[in-house]
This record gives structure tokens, sequence and C-alpha cells, in this order.
């Protein structure tokens, strides 16, 4: 019935999350909310480890995509489920350090480190850094040395295959603003140029092929591919590569038309591979990254919105307004995304009507989801939208002077807030 | 040579606004950051104003829509202007009160207000409900009624006119979230509706036909249907309607290939229309409103960048990697929209080189421009980002939490911070 397993209904037909009512929830902290599951996150944590424990001698360890949803609640769950984070911005390292993360186990990411963040990165003790061009290898071993520290490195490599969805390319995605391209001589002539250097030691390479995919046949080519070249590595230029990480991308479920693959078939999948090829190169089996960002939070999350209004358009269709939209949700504007939308007070019945959810923002692009289907809708009715708790947080602004919702986490039939809701004065404290 | 003239070169070959050298402001405020030309947005002010007098016998005002930049400083603009505002949130009310503006020349606006935000606006005496849907209607209605306060409301109407860009359709766009259509007769029904309410009273009507537009047609012809539904509310519920809000949607210069109508002959042609409208059915002519939002900060503004990095891809692309993006500026990738780039310290030499300009987000899509031409472009230059002063800082979000740009005001080669740039604490501040 609904696309995840912290999903219930109680006995007054209502939804329920992690056992709180989401009427209760609603009420008690306001709309729009919020809502993520503890259980679901942790457990999902684990079951990336455990597919290491089980598949790889437990040789390797998940990274946490900040990105998805980076706060300090999160940073707390990462450290205490042992698994790493992945971080693209000083912001991200600041968050982690506040939440007294243990900084060796941070990998920074991104296109485009400003020579600040680099500094901060170095001072905070980030474990990697995951280069991704010429300029910032540069930047980073003069900054390193300047600041007499030397730094572990890895590099951004596009191993040539784009997956999205339901396909993969093999080759080709040359065209991205990411990494080194393998298959111009980039990433080798990079590997040399690392080694010139003396405040930077490569021992790692990244790959990263895309989002929200849903086949493994491309992670085990990435990961074959990768293991060629950290063979052509040893080989020509007699370093030895011992990290392989091979970014995120696992998809999730937003409806009923996605097919998940349970996280830990990548693993058993994947190890077969890189082992195979360790063998063939007489090379010693890497320590592997993965980096989930979607898949640890994504269902674990739903936003609960308030019904404003109704507008039945004779022949067109009929908008519901929610009390949020675009603000805390952008991804429908930006990509079209699916979601799934449920009355939450009517959680038991038929998805009847045929609506568009339409946000409060002074935009006609303002919508959450067009001609869904749903119980009746009324007026004062709380709707929750699912799969939100990857980059709807994140990705949120303050357009038309909104405040951000709070979030809360709930466990076991208890709820406690993990992010205040924005108060007016937030939304002014920068204006002078 | 530029898209407005705000803009200058100086004996440095160096992009300057307001008087002030570009190279200088990133240096100054370090980037990326936005500046605003305080005497091109005054001079858009008095423009629109003067074209009442000119046309209209100063029997009308703009209304400053608030949602293309809020702050402070917009709103003490506009007072210094005498222009009103049109808000859309209780967050636009709460900067305005902040900023000591005159609330009576406030209009609140938005298709799902809530009973917090209707509360907040009659306690700050708003002078104006612009009321979307019947639920709304009996909402203010009964809160006003508690309040024992009375207030006056427009209607937001859909005309049946839609204007984007260039062209217009003279029916449909019934099809909208916003407003009640006048062609069902759902209009009318919400006039008589009105009547029977002892809280509210109905002495406006409201309309908006879109945005970026380039063509004085579908105004005067938005204009006339509203004058035509106001003689048939004077004749058939003998209640006089003296106030008319024909919107916002004047189209900006982004590059050349736009072509915006100076703004003053807005008013030179629809005052005709209204008047010839007033005298053919016998009414006194309507006080006027506009919404000017966009047209009035929208060319005032750029954004200055940092490059970072430069990536060329043989026989594809170069992206050239700039420290902001999608997180200050998403309209690239929430609508491909087109802007003028240049290289700031270049800002005398041809655009010869054909780059795609990323920004620092983890994400493939942070692109704040593709395939765009330029001055040549090296690591450390400035770049500017053109007409970036509506719908930038107030989309922007914390995405990879990036903080958001600190905002320059500059006039007459003098600068002052009117927004200051977002901290690491302000991302943490409310997470628990």
């Amino acid at each position: 019935m609904f696309v995840n397993d912290c999903l219930n209904v109680n006995e007054k037909g209502h939804l329920t999350i992690g056992g709180c009512d989401t009427l209760d929830l609603a009420k008690e902290y306001g709309t729009p909310l919020y809502v993520l599951d503890e259980n679901v996150i942790k457990e999902t944590c684990r079951s990336y480890v455990n597919s290491f424990k089980k598949f790889y001698d437990g040789n390797g360890m998940p990274l946490y995509a900040s990105k998805a949803l980076s706060c300090k609640e999160l940073c707390r769950i990462a450290k205490d489920e042992n698994i790493g984070l992945d971080v693209v911005s000083g912001g991200e390292i600041y968050t982690a350090l506040q939440a007294g993360f243990p900084m060796e186990k941070v990998h920074f990411h991104g296109n485009n480190k400003t020579a600040d963040e680099i500094k901060f990165a170095i001072e905070s003790k980030v474990g990697k850094f995951v280069v991704d061009n010429l300029y910032e290898l540069e930047l980073l071993d003069k900054i390193a040395g300047d600041m007499g520290k030397k730094v572990n490195i890895s590099f951004r490599i596009k191993p040539g295959v784009d997956a999205h969805t339901h396909n993969f390319i093999r080759t080709g995605q040359i065209d991205s603003k990411f990494g080194f391209a393998l298959e111009t001589g980039e990433a080798f002539e990079a590997a040399k140029e690392a080694l010139k250097l003396n405040n930077v030691t490569l021992n790692e390479l990244h790959c990263h092929i895309g989002s929200q995919i849903f086949d493994i046949d491309p992670f085990v080519t990435a990961a074959e591919i990768m293991m060629d070249f950290i063979a052509k590595i040893q080989k020509e230029l007699n370093v030895t590569i011992s990290e392989l990480n091979l970014g995120g991308g696992f998809g999730i479920m937003y409806t009923s038309k996605d097919e998940p693959v349970p996280y830990e078939n990548y693993m058993e999948k994947v190890s077969v591979a890189v082992k195979a090829k360790s063998a063939e190169y007489g090379l010693p089996v890497p320590f592997i990254y993965i980096e989930p960002g979607r898949s640890i939070v994504g269902e674990a999350g739903i936003t609960l919105y308030t019904v404003g209004g109704k507008k039945e358009i004779p022949n067109v269709r009929t908008y519901v307004s929610i009390d949020g939209g675009m603000t805390d949700n952008i991804r429908y504007a930006l990509y079209q995304s699916d979601y799934t939308v449920l009355n939450a007070g009517k959680a038991d019945k038929e998805a009847n009507e045929t609506v568009t959810i339409a946000g409060k923002c002074c935009e006609s692009g303002d919508l959450i989801q067009e001609h869904t289907k749903i119980a009746e809708v009324e007026v004062g009715d709380t709707l929750a939208v699912l799969s939100t708790g990857a980059y709807n947080y994140s990705m949120a602004s303050n357009y038309n002077r909104i405040p951000r919702p709070a979030m809360v986490m709930v466990k076991d039939g208890k709820s406690r807030v993990i992010i205040k809701r924005e108060s007016y004065e937030d939304l002014v404290k920068n204006d002078i």
C-alpha cells in the first residue's frame, strides 16, 4: 500500500510513522512538518555496514552523503552507526564538527572547493580530500604545505559509465563538470602530477555514476573499470591505490513504479567483481567506500501539510492548496519528480479523487504533484507526501519569505524536534 | 553592450556598477556577492509613479512586488519612493513591519493564506487583503469578526488573458491555482457572497496576467475585461468597485534578445482604455494599482563570482566553475533562464570564448548558463552575471549547506552591505 515500511495505519484510519499518529504530530508541531523515522535510518545504515561484513570481510565503510540531508542529528546517527561522512562544503564540515563527528571519517568532495574551505577542512582534520581537478590539486598541495600538513587525497574519476534510473551508458559521460576523464588520459596524467607533490598522498580513487539507479550492473562495470585503472597506476607508476570509492546513487521508492534493489545486493555483486580483478592483477583487495545519501534518509522521511483551499475547475482539474510547497520541496518544480501523496486522516480509504497539489508560493509552477490519486480531500485535512527525507529540507528556501519547516524525529511512538522551525526573526536576521 | 545602464567600464577595463569597480567589490566583500544599484531602483520606481501622474492624473500607485526581493532595505526604498508593497506571506509582512513601512499601503496576496497569517496581517493593519478563494473569504471574515475589525478586500480574478513573453492567449488560463474565474460566473458569485459578510468590504478587483511580458496589448485587454466586470457588479449588485489592480509582469532585459517596453508606456495605453470604459459605463475612473517587482530590482542587480576551475573537454565543452551556483541563482536549473555573463576584469574585451558556467554544488544540473560567450576566462577571474536582482536572493537556498551571499547596495561610487553574508553558525542555528 505505501512506499515504505515505516508507515502504518492505526485504528482511527490515520497514517502513522514510527508509531506516531501523523495527525497528532501535525497538531503538536504545526505544519508544514518534516518527519523522519529513526529506526528506518539506522536499519538502512546497518544494512550497508552488514553488506560489507557479509560479502567483503568488513573491508569497507559506507559514507553518508550529507548533501541529502545535513544536520547535526544525522551526523550523530552516522557516528553512532560507525559510518563515515561525505561532505561537499565548509558548511557540511562545520555541521559535522558541531555534532562531534570523528573528522578522520569525513571525505571532502566538490568540483570547486575554495581556498577558505580547504584551509578549514585541513584545520578540521578532515580525513580525505576527493580532488576534482588540477587547479584544486595544486591549491590543496600549496595550502597543506603552508600549514605544514600532509593530506590524503582521492581523485574523482569519470569512469565512462553513466547510469540513471533504468538504463546506463557504457561510454560517454565525459560531459560532466565533475572529475578527471579516464578515456582521454587526463586521470592518469593527474596521478603522475600528484606524485610530484610533497603535501598530498594519493591512496584512493573515486567515481560516482549517477542517481536513483535501480540496476546493479553499472556499479559492477564501474568497479571493474576502476580496478583496471588501479592496476595501471600500480604497474606504470608503482603506486598502490589501497582504497576504492564507488560513490552512491542507490535508487529508492518514491511511488509504486520504483523498484529498488535490496541495498546489500550491491556489495554482494560488486565484491565478487573487485575480488576477481584483484586476483587477476595480483593486487591487494582494496578497502571500499560507498556513499549512500538518498537511500538512508529518503524513504525514512515524510512531509505533513494542512489543506487550506480546494479549487475544482470544471473539465480542467482540481487544485488542492497546502501550507507549504516549493520552498520546502522544490523537486517537482525542478525535476517533475514523482511522489506518493496520502490523505493522512483517511489512510484506510481508497484513493478515489484525482487532484493537483499546489503550494502556497506566489508562483504558478509551485506544485508538489499533478493529477495524483488521493482519498477525497477537504479543507483542513492533513496531507502526507512520502519519501521526502532526502533533498527536501536540504534544498529548502525562504522564497516568498516563508520560514523553513521544523523537522521531527520519531521512534517507537515518541517524537522530538531535531531542527527547529524558522521564525520570522530568523528571516530578517541578516537584513540591515 | 550591456543589458542595462547602471553598468560601465572603467579605465582598467573593469566592469563597474553604480560607479564601483566590481573587482574592488569582490575583493572587499568576498564572493559570491549580490550587488544592487540604488539609483536604478529608485529611478524605476519614479518612472512608474510618474507614469500615473503623466497619464492618469496621479490616480494610482505602484506596489512593489516583494517576492522579487524582500528585505528591509527594499521596503525602506519603497517607503521613500511613496509606493506600496505587494506581500505574499507573513514573513514579507514581518519584513515590512521591521522596516517601518506604512502598513496601510501593503496589499496581502496569496492562494493559501493561513489563519495565523491572516491574524498577523490584521494585527499589523495591512491595508488590503487580495482574496483568492471562498474558503479564504469566509476565514478572513470570521477572523476579522473575532478581532472586532473590518477589512478592505480585493478579489483576485482570472480575466481569461494569459500573457507570457511574446504571445498572449485571450481565453483559457482558467487552469490556474490562483483566483476566481470570470467566465464561469465564479467571480460574480464570490462578489455576491462578499456582500453578505459583515467584516469585509469589497472595493477592489485584481488580476495578474503573467510574467516577463513584452507587449502592452494584453494589459489593455485585461483592463477592459476587468472594467466590464466592474460595470456588471455596479449594475447588478449596486456595488462600486473604486480600485483596480492590474498586477505585474513587466518584462526586463536578461540578454540582448529581450526588448522591454519603456515602463511608462504601460500606463499610457492602459489609462486610455480604462478612461474609455469608465465613460462608456458612466462609472467613476478607478484608482489603479500595478505590481512591478522584477522590473524594479531585476536589472539593478548583478552577482559576482570567483572562478575556481576550468575544464576543457575536447569536442564537448568547457566548464568554468564558480564559487556560487544554484544555491544563489536557481533560475537556470528551474527555468533554463537566459543570462548575460561577463568577465568583470575584461569588460572591454571581446567575448570570444564559449563556456558553460557551473556552480559548486554537488549536482550535475547546477549550471548558471550553458554555451555562453565571454572574454577568455582564467582561474581567479571575477565573473558578473547580469540582471540577477530579482528572484535570485529571494529563491536562494542552503543546499549543500552553502551560506547565502551578502548583498551590497552601490550608489555614486560608494557601497554598503544591506544583507549580511550567512555564517556557518547561521546554518546550524536551528539544528538540535
